[in-house]
């Protein structure tokens, strides 16, 4: 099956739509995969990747670029970005790579291998803490046991539950589907397909486009949980319904937030005439409010064509704060790699249990202050200094009132630990598998978290009675009640 | 008003969008009705029963045929499907039949109705499920029971509530506003119309397009749920939004999983430049990822024309699996009528309250094998084996998990019924209608539930924090401490 | 800066879009603001304000007239309708406004500005609940308690919780973002700008675009939460998007009931085709099924052009209950403002807290048959009337039911206060901040009014699972076990 020597302008193959030359090894997959994979392949034609070489991607203004090496590898630059350019490269580091009708083909595309073309932002991505999400939660023994409690498989006998330890695919189909698994080759299966036997390598933890995912040839995370695969469309990563993948649910509401703002409220009415595909992104021009990719990571112009904000892959780059995943709202932690991080008491989290941040490991105030003007600047491009001081304090606020909230539950949880009517540290128990234990993660982890999304992104009753306030007064009564109810004789 | 004998041609009645001639009878309807009610007339317009007849729709070739029918009836061959067609059809079958300007009228147009023209969607349709949705609650005590509990009105008196049982709005209303309810004559009423008095039957359980609406024709089903009057609209279909009437709730969060998955995303995103009606439909070409009815209705062909898989309206011929509604997911019950299914302890359900199989009443393992391999044809047009394979490994591994905690939490209520902390089976009460019983249904009837299908359609957060195994772990805890709570001295 | 005399023709500064001529004022500030808040100025470039005068917007039919004043105003009748005319109107009446290069300018547009171009629709606004939000929640003991029971914060000593009231911040971020602030100038703050020092005024509850902001003018409302700045797109406010912004929650799950409903569903699927601009709005031509603008709002005609409803910016003038946020769903206010009602025992409540209505202070049942029918007449143009019967039935006996289930709660909590299991009137606490108290809260504010927002608009399972009857049944049992586990020694 295998054809070499022979360049296949893809033009010909592919009238209708891609129009750059196809490298003959691409071709040679295209040859079947047309056949056996259509969807993928009819995906990536209409992607950029086939209609266009990197001589060409190199050649456009700067501010118009979408791919960032300085200097062009002599094998990719007059060929379409095809299955091969990227199925085939770095074979020698990719332990996933097989024998595949000639070829020394891997299955799982990495951010090291993407690095060729968008090295900046593959730098960017990898000082971020979303590349860092698995390890971040998994070698941190708190969140591991966190996740370990709400995976875990309990039985009862004598009304005594007892928790037996989540298999590898329950962890996968859970926390591990956004934060990444380890996909790792674990053997190899002889398949019979409509091109005769076949063999393949057997992948732990795949299927998986979590962010942090520890891929094959070790690098740490992936670029298609939001550059969905094959098109790997900028129009489908600007829009809200990517980062909704994994940012819709109690413990991290943003998207739900953001339906609810007027950003999202006209975003929803107004963008069928929006312009998602332009680079720069042009505001007023190409769209009229926010998406999460405008403020948070694209690059941004004005109408004159004058840079508001810098692309970033570093999501937190424009974030003065982090108000989600740990008990208390505190700055944003300084590497990216969390686990480094001990709290006096010597656990691996960024604030004490009773709120105070552990300065030595997040940023410090100067650095917020950057952060946040950075932000700012996208606000103040619709919105009045007045109106954008307004807002700040109000969310400000909302983080101290927040973990102020948290702090009392917690008192009350402490109390709880105390008293026997729960099991926590002291009897070497984990701090999240009893139902009192659970109230209080709630307060954080979903009703705190809420509360600050609905004041960072103006989503008004997500603040109160959709999981916001309502919940987060209730709830430290109810685990009082609770605590009653669990300590009466 | 009645106008025989001529044959109204729509291109000059409706020149805007209609183009096949409308009968006499029809043309009689339009007279008035495009005036009393404009927003149906003008929704039919649009729809293709008012562009095309049946002659012309069995010329085309088969895959292209929205019609089942091997013969064309004579009455209906040149002229376009208008009112008439289908409201004068089987009027002596019809109980709701009523005189009207010279004709007899019936107001429901049912499956038995249709099938002159799509006999093999309505026999699928009425082998399946969902036509049976009426009796497969109504005539199940325990589910009835269930729905008495949800719907009833309770009233207190001395800290003794009382239920009393719901009347039929509240019924028709809410179980039964998807389920389905009775619609029958039950009297006549005269109406001051803007054409003077006028008599109409009165009918019960009217307005309802439940999927297993009980007709005045003595038919089951509706196909309006789903194909929308008077548009009727194979886009609208399609469109997952159709779905999300029923399935978006905490029984059945089929849409709101879908919404955050991938493939959802992509809907979201991209669809804008989307074939929805195009038939056949053309993965790759007319659609970059799967909508509800890709994976479970739709005839499919790949871009070469070749089918991938054919259109079945048995919404479970492509899944081995029934992972709702009941207390464990269990094999799909062979017949659509679960009223005749009895577990070894003789209640109708198709397991055992441990978590067994009802195996006499449920598909075998080569059914499920076939039916399997069917939806994967789906996956594989996109994935690879590899992929596809470690999607179900994980899919299953859910099914076993959540009826593993559901199998928890049922121990911890017999605990419960036994230490009479709950009255059930044994004191003749109800399963469903205390507050610690009610935890237990959540646990299947919510969690489990949701945790499935985050795993089947890979929703990610919907298996966790979004009503999934946090829940499902957290919930088990609730239970056995309620029941301490109820039995403390 | 100032540039006077000159009159500068929008066609030539903004050649793309705006057509009419602006003012000098006008230009004035286009020409730093363009700079400055690009997003402001291209959204208002793509207003019909900067592309009709009011001259031409008279000269329309009756029924395409957008605007309501009899008289044009020589000053504005033959510009745009740009930045000068509306934040330079009623300089003296605004206590925002300010010396801003040469001009007197003031922040906060208001309804009495508006009111010079559409004073229709202003006065019918005065007159609508919405436009009273603000002092309707915080003039009202009782809601007013309610708010600080949610937003405060709370501590925790030995056991015991104390409440500190919620500062302004919280306020402002919670309940009043969609209520509406109290806007006004605190004081003078000097910025660095762009353009040099400047002097701005600084506000108070500022942002805020709640419907019942209390303006620096003294006008009480905002056109702005749905009219969206600066495009005041009639599109956008006929999405239902735009009600979704405070009409999503638990508290009134109007928008998230509506999408699961046909009517949603229609739009969900179908609305890329409908004209959302057209005035008047054209049902069949211009849309198949209702937004929530279309029962509530619109003017909407048949496609004969014949007026089926006229227009209201009485909210609720189509509506003969209000089903929500009150402890029973009752007739509508009498007044807009609601501190003037008294039910028989003293309270600021519409209904006793036994149900019953406070007769004097609701509409009577004429003035309730007369609202129906205008509803109904939309219902109508596309529906039979039996099936318009049938729906009101069905909905006013869910008003019926869920009173009822209403009642049995509030006897519950009433128990629980005479029983000491919670603090109440007698005791001189809030009646809204313990566990049991909110259980209570949640009977009415939550599970009964979605059960009515379901049954109104037939969104199916937010009548049932998702909010509806399961909980309302639930709820019940739980307060009752709640109660028992309180007053257990």
């Amino acid at each position: 099956m295998r054809r070499t020597g022979l360049l296949m302008v893809g033009a010909l193959i592919w009238p209708l739509s891609a129009t750059a030359a196809v490298s003959p090894e691409t071709s040679d997959c295209l040859d079947c995969h047309r056949l056996i994979h259509p969807g993928i392949v009819s995906e990536w034609e209409k992607s950029r990747h086939a209609k266009a070489t990197l001589e060409e991607a190199l050649k456009k203004p700067s501010l118009e670029r979408r791919v960032s090496l300085s200097e062009v590898p002599g094998s990719l630059a007059r060929v379409a970005v095809g299955c091969a350019e990227c199925h085939l490269m770095n074979p020698e580091k990719h332990g996933d790579t097989f024998d595949h009708e000639g070829y020394h083909v891997h299955i799982v595309v990495t951010p090291d291998d993407c690095t060729i073309c968008h090295p900046t932002e593959v730098k960017q991505y990898s000082q971020n803490l979303m590349s860092h999400a698995y390890g971040n939660l998994w070698n941190n023994p708190v969140y591991h046991n966190l996740a370990d409690s709400v995976n875990g498989i309990q039985t009862v006998a004598d009304m005594e539950t007892t928790f037996k330890g989540p298999d590898e695919q329950t962890h996968a189909d859970s926390c591990l589907f956004c934060h990444g698994t380890v996909v790792e080759v674990k053997g190899t299966k002889t398949r019979d397909t409509v091109m005769g036997e076949m063999d393949f390598p057997v992948l732990s933890g795949w299927p998986n486009q979590g962010v942090g995912r520890i891929n094959p040839d070790g690098s740490m995370g992936a670029c298609t949980p939001c550059h969905t695969r094959h098109r790997f469309s900028i129009e489908m990563a600007r829009k809200p319904h990517t980062c909704s993948q994994c940012h819709k649910g109690p413990d991290v509401p943003a998207y739900a937030v953001y339906q609810v703002s007027k950003h999202g409220s006209k975003y929803s009415s107004l963008s069928q005439d929006w312009n998602f595909s332009a680079v720069p992104w042009t505001l007023g021009k190409d769209f009229d409010a926010p998406t999460c990719a405008t403020c948070h990571i694209s690059l941004i112009v004005n109408p004159e064509g004058e840079v508001v904000v810098e692309r970033t892959h570093g999501m937190s780059d424009r974030l003065p704060w982090r108000i989600m995943g740990l008990i208390y709202a505190h700055p944003h932690p300084l590497s990216p790699d969390t686990t480094l991080i001990r709290n006096k008491a010597g656990l691996p989290l960024p604030t004490e249990l009773t709120g105070e941040s552990a300065m030595d490991y997040v940023i410090d105030k100067k650095e917020q202050d950057g952060r946040r003007q950075v932000l700012q600047r996208v606000c103040l491009a619709c919105h009045g200094s007045g109106w954008v001081e307004g807002h700040w304090t109000r969310f400000e606020n909302a983080i101290r009132t927040t973990n102020e909230m948290t702090l009392t539950a917690t008192k009350i949880m402490l109390t709880g630990w105390e008293k026997g009517a729960a099991k926590g540290l002291a009897q070497n128990d984990s701090l999240f598998n009893e139902a009192i234990e659970r109230k209080w993660v709630e307060q954080w982890l979903f009703f705190a978290n809420s509360t600050r999304f609905a004041s960072a992104m103006m989503g008004a009753d997500y603040g109160v009675f959709a999981n916001g306030r309502w919940y987060l007064s209730k709830n430290i009564q109810e685990l009082a009640d609770w605590l009653e109810f669990k300590t009466k004789e």
